[in-house]
């Protein structure tokens, strides 16, 4: 584990399969580069140690390398240093169990899964914002922030996690965040000050 | 105002000029597609008033019409009725001060601005968050969160505002979030729960 002040336990991960699209089924969504920047910038920001970007198309991962490879070398990282310090944490994997295995090795013990969802769903116990800050404050076990990119992560994945995290709720009865915002706040939320 | 227990007296502007750029010179920057949907979204999410996206360049106020025109009538409007939300709160003019005459006009009364920039200035008194929760939650006066695109706002902006709010401060020395984040965070912690 980390022994910097300034970085958490916390391992976030942004899955691309499987996620739900508007009507429910389940579906692999397309890496966006300014998921990409957007969320390894409040990565950073906040100390997360590392930023998983989950999907099973290879393809993607050539992509989101080419992004890397232009800020983590040469001309960009010259030009925007703290734009590599942000993308250096950046890691694109096929599944959420690379990621947790990635994050294992790294830790010396399995992280725990803390996932998100828009609404609560009946009958599952929620962990607070509150709970969940102080794990973090801690250092105790590291755990891992997943984050679902279109409808949201189905349920296969919110089953098997060992905690779900309160919605962001902001009091008016409409929460439709981008994953951007919901991460950004999340992390603001759980590691902020 | 607004009798609405869930909108706020708070207004968002999102400034495009005069912004800085790297290298601490006044530029005009480009209103991108993502910061008017992204910010739109956390926007209604939070309960703000109006979100004004501010540029003197005519032709983009074109482009966010059009973006506008696609999701608040017809086909993107019938497809995500909830897009339409977040967007029809959105409004191009070309400077803060029409921004502020369109809310002036709205409220009865000119908003007070509220400034925000990644570090903190010297010698300059600076608004807790605590404090600006506040004023929002009193719904005595109405604000206005002036967010700067590229570099931050300009110097002149910042001088000419009525209150300049803390920065985002994530206690890791790293502080790049992109203004998308910025806005999240700052929206969740102003008017969250």
């Amino acid at each position: 584990m980390s022994d910097q002040p300034n970085v958490s336990r916390l391992y976030l991960a942004l899955v691309h399969y499987p996620v739900k699209d508007r009507a429910g089924a389940t579906v692999t969504t397309s890496v966006t580069n300014l998921d990409v920047h957007d969320i390894a910038r409040s990565a950073r920001t906040f100390g997360v140690s590392r930023y998983y970007v989950v999907t099973p198309i290879e393809l993607q991962h050539t992509l989101v390398r080419r992004i890397l490879d232009h800020w983590t070398t040469g001309a960009g990282r010259k030009r925007m240093p703290e734009r590599w310090e942000a993308l250096s944490l950046v890691e694109p994997l096929v599944s959420l169990e690379q990621a947790i295995a990635d994050a294992t090795q790294r830790e010396g013990e399995r992280p725990r899964l803390m996932v998100t969802a828009a609404r609560a769903p009946e009958g599952r116990t929620l962990t607070t914002v509150a709970e969940a800050q102080g794990w973090l404050r801690d250092r105790q076990h590291p755990y891992m922030l997943v984050l679902g990119t279109g409808h949201g992560l189905a349920e296969s994945v919110l089953a098997s996690a060992d905690h779900q995290l309160e919605p962001l709720d902001s009091g008016t009865g409409y929460n439709h965040l981008s994953v951007r915002a919901a991460a950004a706040i999340y992390l603001d939320r759980l590691l902020g000050r």
